[in-house]
Order: structure tokens, then C-alpha cells, then sequence
């Protein structure tokens, strides 16, 4: 059967999975502490453009969301969120469960906007009870959002510099990072996001890693005894190795970028046929992922021969679903799927 | 100067002090075993009218709804309530603090309606990811709300309906639960509370208590171990019957409603006189709270003459306050501020 | 029944509740902005003989070790206490329910060492894995102890000394504090205590009050949103003028002190009487407990005419029981006893 | 550099590695909802003999024993462990992040007995205020120890025996049950420990994995909604291949079981010549571990040639070191070490 159903449901890209196979049987270092690592951390750090910069790998994206916003916050403070932001809706109270408030925005096409930040802090300071309510310690973003929507300069700027002048970290959650810079709707760069953002994770689940994503910290404010904070939530992995192995892969050679361009593309031709063929589209996007609104009826048998996932009930009639592709999105299953569309 | 800030700026009824005054020296037992405390409890499910409810006296309001609901809820599962509930806002994240992620949903004039809920539900189990989101294990009302106003009897009836179907616990905020059986507009009885939510409290501190809230469990369902849990929460008092005395008295001879209603008869009387005046109401509501906006320069004027509460800005030019009675307020102190007025 | 069971078994000292009800009437500003919990605050820091002190009043005992503790340490810290302490044992966890490990050392009846502290911590930092382990942030103590004890100021100064050089917060748990320093064995003054440790509270529970603790910060160093920390663990009083008009009168001509006096005095008749009736000692101590091992039979027959507390199990045919004294103890409750021995 | 560290300094087992590789570019369920995943969870069940066990895979071990304790421990539970477990001592407070005490009782050479547990029980229940205490919930050990000591067939039937009569859930963990089950000493197979206990995780990380632990509940006993309490602690894989693909590996031609024994006989071979040249043991054990004092010249001159890992300090000259063999360790290592010494 075709597979869109996600950008999680191959393992990993060849060649990292042949850096796993070349390292495997060498003695290293626990705990991160090995070459391999290190190699990939100092990549990490040039291609951000940050020598300040420090690097941490983590297995997965909401243990990452939960573990960075858990060690900026002071024990009272909550985090600024869009409604539709993962950690609001699809963590299952990830956040919460540290004690945090996710103080829940509306957003503008999955994306939050400084204005909304400011009318929320202007409130806030406003309100004579403020000391009885939970201030604000971090704004978490996703880029590109869930909606496959994208930031652009003007707006990642303008909330980090709100963020700046109200002492709020501003973090972005990257899952699926290398699928919006290589978006021929980017007009920003990786070191745009480091420059921008307090700290930030490359996505390495959802663009060619077996797990792993890479937390950077981009001005040496990587929180005191983190190694500590990261085995107290459980996330600490012995063989730190398996994580700092596939990211050493992925940016050698650009390989990151490359492998997130080819879903991009597989993508385009994708959107431009479901656009000749007249199909409705739920949101404007031009990353991996394409939202679109389907009869019932027609999703019961487009169902038969692809699989893609349900994204949510948009009238008695109709349902929105989503066709995502990704690194290992071939030409033959494009043109399959064309064919079938 | 008047005093309409709030409905706890004043001690205990005299009643309550002097219940305290006369039982002070006597040798009682600790953590709420003693014979007033068993008193009050008694004379509590009486005018529940439910001889398996449970009574536990706690201190004050967020204490009261933090307690309650983290021992109610699976450690996974949140509590849905209002936009503009107590907990939702005001209790810098107590409820988050525990783990637990607080619901909100869009309000009508501070209720929660039990087609919001309902809908909430739908939508939730609709989704596929739903394993991957909070599920909601309780639904927090307040009564009277926020914003003074009441529930009737069918849409707490609808709430009821809707939570018993679907495995939610109702749990009743009355911090002013005296202020709102006593109004005009109530046709909601204390038994009829007591009925329809599995658990609920009747507060003390806003309604002629020093301090002390009475959690009623309705139906034999207090939580095992309750008393280690308010221990670890740190809510539990050596001296527990300083608030079961206060409850004794309070259910003693009706005066626990006898003060309410005078509350709610000044803030009826205030409330004509704002409506002669031509004043703008914010909101509707026949309890002890009233809300006017107010022009900003007739505000400041007021303001050196009475005191009254912030409640939120309306417009550049406008304020809502909010202008509180309670057990304590007098004829004279009403009458110089429709004087004022 | 003569009652010997606890310190906290009758209301308030007279004096106390005169005081709550001169100024039952007054309508004041709430959450401890109200003139008497100012005028509280002001004694307090006179007779600490610190003008760098801050004073926040909370309800009870464990609530504010709860709140205290947790305010001053990093989310993966612990706390280090003796394996007797009130945290330890007593307190149904509620250090651990908010992310924090008690780490338990041996004491020496009740106490806490320096040098138990200072191996502890010299262990620690040998550990190459420390980074895995919980690293201590704040020592507990309490003064008197759970078994009467109390601390010389040399050992004090020692605990403060090891404490200051390793970046360690010192927290004294003062529950009984005034039957500590009214003790015939005390050569520590409450300024000695505000100088020495970082932080710690009076208790007014045990000692004159209906309900409430004195938090002292010795040095301008009260946590940053105390109020919204309070609030967020749901202890913060509405009517937080409770607490202060009853520590206003406890700081009224030595009112506290004198009645602690008291306690310790009529312990004194007692012991003394004890001791020629060739009782056996569980522990020594000359503070308002009295550790006595019984003879199980002689321990029934006592409990017909007596109420003390059950301690712990000695051997199969003897229980170690505690007889306490307290502000409210008469001269004739002690004859009556004495008499019975 | 001779790397006898520890075990977990390699990455996989060649023939796992293998399995990864021939299923990567399978397109599969996430979540764990994959072919491997439920092949490999059959398997371990059938090497349990229990059909109606239940099996979860996760990352680590501290994660394991983080999720599965707080998934049973009702959140005002603590958990018993020995002083030394992995839980008490090396987690970095991950349990108590959870909320719960970790109850730590002494242990004999890292093992808790069952008479410890019998009578902290009747110590706890003798105890008139138990209810101001944590009450326990479920007894953790660790199979090996941290010590490399194993319980005997008879000394887990007394606890499991003590779990069962006073309903507290037994869970082992098994990071290097491998090691433990082919031990000479051992006279428990793995259908006893499924037997005997309601929880427990057969280590993958330490015995031939790249990472990841089995989770198995014995008796259909798994917690419900446990997905979402794995997602809520971070620790749910997107890509739950991983881990199934590992273990549906390892179970074949029970490879785990093979690997293992190649450890612990090659630990057999290096122990029999430390015997032989004098060297004095910490502890007696024959799993994979070998603990062995030092003197401190001695240990400084060997650490030249061999890595091996600092255990404790045993006294002022001389030290606690681990030698660690694993699946991975060959002839010609153990053969170079024994020239060494």
C-alpha cells in the first residue's frame, strides 16, 4: 500500500544507518561523552554560525519539549503557546505533568504572533491580581507549525525581539525543522534561527534519523547541571552514541538539508496535481505536508488504495486529511499516487 | 472609608467568633477529630439531605479546588473548565502544579454549558490521536461564577446528565455558594446541589468564616486516604476545629444562610440605585457582586471616596469595577454610598 | 480526663483571641496586606534584631516546609534532614510530591551533625557519577527536635559554617521554637537563630496560636513571587489577617516567650517527679516533651486516667510514650498527674 | 585501550544490527503499533510462559522505572527499595520527580529481603500516626544487583509471597537480567520471575541493544491508558520500530540468552584469575561484574592499560573498582587483561 500517513514510517536514512554500522563496535564514552558526539555537535555549531552555541541530544521531540521548557522555567512560570501548538494538544499534558501552565493563544494559521504576545503580557501586567496568576517564563514555537505553516523573517523577529525586551526565552520545537528551511516559501536560514531563537531542536525523528533530536542552545545558556535535569526526567540515554552517530551522518555533506528538500519537492509535485485536479485545500502550505479537504465518501475509497491520516471533522460531509512525504518519499510512490489521484 | 473592595475584609460573624471564644480552652482532639467538627459535619449532610455524603473541612478556596481535584483525577487526566473559571485564571497554576492540565472552554457569561462539554468530548474521541492527548477525568464549575452569576437548575441538570454519562466527576467551586441560594434568581436548593454534583464545597472564608471551606463528598465518595493526601499537600490543620467550630455555628439556627441573604438584599438594593442612576451594567446577575463600567475620570473620582475593585479595562476610556457586599455590610455603610452615588 | 497528649490540643492563648476579636470588625486588605500582619512583621524583625529580615505568615507546620523548602530549591535538588526529622517521616511525603528527594542521614537524638553533613556531601563529590545522583541545595533541621533536643550554639554555628562554605541553604523547622529557647538547656537566642540560619520559621501553632507559622527570611533573601508560590500551592489565606493579629499579640510583651515558659516549667515539675519515681528516660531532653518507656500493663492502666501519645514500640513488653506540655498548661493538670504517678 | 567500563560501550549485537538494516525502508505503524514490534512482544511472552502477559518497549532504564512505578503507585504511594538500588542512590531524583518517596531500607549486598519489607510493614501500621505517613505501594529490586548479586529462587518467592499478602505490586528490574538469568549461581529462569513478579523489564540497553528495555506485565495487569502515561512522561518513540526490531532479534534463537552467557564467562575466566594472583573481592558474585579493592598505586599504574570504573572508596589507601564485562566482550580482550595482571 502507498504510504503518506507520515514523516515517521521508515527507519532511518542510509547513510546514517551505515554510520551506526561503521562505529558500532567501538568502546566509547556513555552518556554523549564520545567522539562521534562531539564530531556532530561541533557540526551543529558551525552550520548555526554559533561558536557560543552548545549542543544536546535527546531522543525524541515531546520529551525534548519537555525537558527544555521544564529546565528554563522558574517552578511557577508557564509557557506561551498557540492553541494548536503540539505541547497544547498532542503531548498529552507533557508540560503540565512538570507543573507548567501552557497559557494557550490563538494563532494564526498554527502560528503565534508577537501581537498576541503582547496583548497577552500588556493584560497580564494590566491585572491588579497578576501576583494571584501565572506569569510567563518561555514562548514556545513550532516552525514550520503543525499546519505546515511557516514563519517568515519579519515574524520570528518580531517575536524574539518581544520576547527580548519582556525577558521570555523564546524556544522553537524543529521537529520538522529541515522540511521548513528547505520550503521554497523560507526566507530564513538556520543561522536566522539561532540568531532569533534562545534555543531551539533540529528534528532528526522526522527527517532521516532512527530517533534523536538535536537541542541547541545558541548563546551558552545551556541550564547549570543539564546532564542532571536530563536523568532526572529519564531521558538520559546510555548509549548516548546512537543519538550523536546519526546527527555526525546528517551534516556531513549537507545530508540534512538534502534529504529535507526531497520531501519538500515530492511535495510540490503533489500540491500542484491535487490543485489541477480541483481538490480543496484546507491551509496554504508549501512544506511536506499537504492538508486537504475531502467528501466522505471519496476518503472511504481513496482509503482502499493509500494511506494518509485523518487530521479532523470539517462538516457532516466532508473530513480534512493529510498526505505528508519525507526524506524517503521516491519518485515511483509520487507518480503512483498521481496516477491514482 | 466605604469598603465594597471585596467580601473578605472583615473577620468572623460574631456568632462564629464567639462559638470559637467559648469552646477555646477546652482539650479537643487533633486533625479534625474532635466533637464540633463531628458536629458541624452532622448538621451539614443534614441540609445536604444525604445521610452517605462525607464532610472534610479545609482552609481556604485554591487549596479546597487543588485538593479536591488532584484526588479525583488519574494522574494523566485534566479537568475541563471555563475560560474565565477561578481555576482556569486565578490560582496561579495550582492545578498545573499537581500535573493536571486545565481544560478551558469558551464560557457564556462565566458558566460552562454541558453542550461545550459535550462537544469537547465528541471532538475528542473523534480524533485518532487521541491516546496522544489529556483525557478529562472531572468538570470544575463555580457557583455563583466569577461573574456573579448562576446556573439554573435544568443547565445544572444538563452538566449532571452530561458527566454521569460519560464518567466525569462534577465538582462545585462555592466559595460563595451562600450568595447564590440566596438570590432572587436561584431555583437551585442546597439539596439539589448536593443531588446533582459528586462533590462540592461550601465556603466559609467569603461568607462569615474566618477561614475554612467544607468539602462535601455526596455519595460516599470521599477518596480513600484523604487525610494523607491533604497531609501531602500540606493542607492539613493541627488544630482542625478551629474551622469545624466555625461550621457549627454557621449551621447553627440557619445563619449561615440568614447572612447570605443579607449580602445579596444590600447588593439588590445597591444594584436599583445603580440602575436609576443610569449606570452600565458589565453583566447581569442578582448575587453579591456587581459589575459597572465605569469612565475613567468618574472612576478616579469615586475611588477617593469608596473603595471597590479593578475588575478589567473595558475600553481607552472605560473600567469595569466591581462593587462586592457580603455578611458584613450594614444598612449605614450602603446608604453613604448611595448617598456618593 | 487529664489531657498530656500534644502541644496543640486547646485554641488560642487568651490574649490571642482578644485580639482577633478587637478587631474582628475592621475591614482590612487581604492575602497579608492589613496593618496588624504589618505590625506582626515589624515585632518580629526587632526582637530577631534584623532589619534585612522578611516575615511571611502561612497556615501550618508542614505547609511551610512544604512551601519554604520548595521555593528555595532548584527543581533537581534535594534536601538533606535526619532520618527523625518531620520531612523525613511525618509529613506523608509532601517534599517528595513536589520533585524533591529527602535525603536522609543518621542523627543523634534527632539532631543533624555538621560532620554528618559535611561526609555526606565530601561522599558525594567523590562519586565520579554524581552527576546521576540528587545533589542537596538546603539542610533541614528542626530546633527543639521531634525528641525534645536541642542544638547547642556550637553545633549551630557548625551547621551554619558547613552549610555557608558549600553554597547550602539552612532551614530550621521551628515548630516548638519557643519551647526551645525558653529551655533551661538553651544557650541559643532568637537572634542567634536569625543569624545563623538562611531562613526558618516560629511556630504559633504549638505555641498560643489557633493556626499559623512566622516564615523568617534572615537576609533579604525571601524567594522572588513568594506570593505567587504560596498562591500556586494553594496556601496563601484570604483573610490573611488571621494569622497576623494573633502573631501581633503572641509579640506583645514577650508573650510568646513567657508562655513557652510555661510549657517548660510545668515539663520541668514533671520530669522531676518522673525521674524520683524512677521512670525510665527514652531520651533527655528539657523542653516541653517527656519521653518515658512504660511497661505495657502500667501503660493501659495509665491510659484509663491520663491521655498521653504513643510514641513507638520499645521491646514486646514496653512502649516508649510521650507526655507534652504546652502554653496551656495549669499548675492543677500537672498536680492532678503527679498526683496519679 | 583494554574498555572494561562498562557494558554498555558498544552498540549492538552484529545480528541485531542486521535486523535493522533488512527492515529500515519498510514503511510501518508508529508508536510501537508495527509488525516487529508485536513479533518480538510474542516471542518474550512465549519465553515468559504467559499468556497473558503484557509487553511495552521503552528507551532506558531510569525512564522504565520512572513510568512503570509512577503508572502504579497511586501519587501519594511511595515505592521500597534497598539503600543501594538503582533508584535510590543513581537516578538523579527521578522517582521523587514523580512525587513518590523512595522508602529506603537496608539491603544485604544490594539486596532487599523479604523480612526487611515484613517488618517496615509492621512497623508502619503499628505506627497510630501512619496516616501522617507515606504508605508503600510497591517494592522495587533490581535482578542482578547494582552489586552483581543475584536472588535465589527461594529469597524472591519470600517476596513475592510478603508483595502479594499486603497488596503491594513486586517489579524487578532487570537492566541486566540477561547477566543474572545465565549466572551459575542462579536457580531462577525467566518464567519464574514472570511468575513471581506483577512487573518487570528485561534489559535490552546493557545485553546486545542500541538501546531500549522490555517491559513485561505479568498477568494482565498493565495499567490502563499506559500509551498516554508514556506519552506524558516523554517517553513515547515515534519510530517504536526501533526498539521491537531490536528485541525481535534478540529473542530469536535466543541470541538475549547466548550473549548473556558469553558475559558472564568471560567474567568467570577474569575472576578466576584475580583469585588466583590474590586480589581481594568487595563482594562475591558471579554475573558480569567483578568488584575488586585496590590498592591506590596499584589502581593508578593498571589504569594506564585498562579502563575500568571507580566504585567506591573503601578506605584511605585503597579503592573500589569494577571490571565489566558484556555480550561484547571477547577472547582476545579478557585474554590481554589477564597478561596484564
Amino acid at each position: 500500500m502507498l504510504y503518506f500517513v507520515n514523516d515517521y514510517s521508515e527507519g532511518a536514512h542510509p547513510k546514517v544507518l551505515e554510520h551506526i554500522f561503521e562505529t558500532n563496535m567501538e568502546s566509547l564514552g556513555a552518556y554523549g561523552d564520545d567522539k562521534y558526539s562531539k564530531s556532530a555537535k561541533e557540526k551543529i555549531k558551525a552550520v548555526c554560525g554559533r561558536d557560543d552555541a552548545e549542543v544536546v541530544f535527546l531522543t525524541g521531540g515531546t520529551q525534548s519539549n519537555q525537558v527544555v521548557i521544564d529546565s528554563f522555567l522558574k517552578p511557577y512560570e508557564g509557557v506561551i503557546a498557540a492553541k494548536t501548538g503540539h505541547i497544547s494538544l498532542h503531548e498529552a499534558g507533557a508540560i503540565e505533568y512538570t507543573g507548567h501552565k501552557v497559557i494557550e493563544l490563538d494563532g494564526d494559521n498554527g502560528k503565534l504572533k508577537a501581537c498576541a504576545v503582547e496583548k497577552w503580557l500588556s493584560d497580564f501586567y494590566l491585572d491588579e491580581n497578576h501576583e494571584h496568576m501565572t506569569p510567563a517564563g518561555l514562548v514556545y514555537i513550532s516552525h514550520p507549525t503543525e499546519y505546515g505553516t511557516l514563519y517568515s523573517k519579519e515574524e520570528l523577529t518580531s517575536l524574539s525581539k518581544v520576547c527580548r525586551e519582556n525577558g521570555l526565552v523564546l524556544y522553537m520545537d524543529g521537529a520538522r525543522l529541515g522540511y521548513g528551511l528547505m520550503s521554497p516559501d523560507s526566507d530564513i536560514t538556520l543561522t536566522d534561527v539561532a540568531d532569533l531563537c534562545d534555543v531551539f531542536y533540529i528534528g532528526g525523528t522526522k527527517v532521516g534519523a532512527l530517533c534523536g533530536e538535536a537541542i541547541v542552545f545558541t548563546h551558552g545558556n545551556k541550564p547549570r547541571h543539564f546532564l542532571t535535569i536530563v536523568k532526572q526526567h529519564g531521558a538520559l540515554v546510555a548509549k548516548g552514541r546512537i543519538i550523536g552517530v546519526q546527527f555526525d551522518a546528517l551534516f556531513t555533506d549537507n545530508l540534512y538539508f538534502s534529504i529535507a528538500k526531497n520531501a519538500v519537492e515530492q511535495a510540490e509535485k503533489l500540491r500542484n496535481v491535487f490543485k489541477e485536479k480541483g481538490y480543496t485545500f484546507f491551509i496554504q502550505n508549501r512544506t511536506n505536508q499537504i492538508f486537504i479537504v475531502l467528501e466522505n465518501n471519496k476518503m472511504e475509497e481513496l482509503k482502499k488504495l493509500v494511506a494518509f491520516s485523518f487530521w479532523e471533522k470539517y462538516d457532516e460531509t466532508h473530513t480534512v486529511v493529510r498526505f505528508a512525504t519525507s526524506w524517503a518519499t521516491t519518485d515511483e510512490k509520487v507518480n503512483e499516487l498521481i496516477e491514482i489521484l
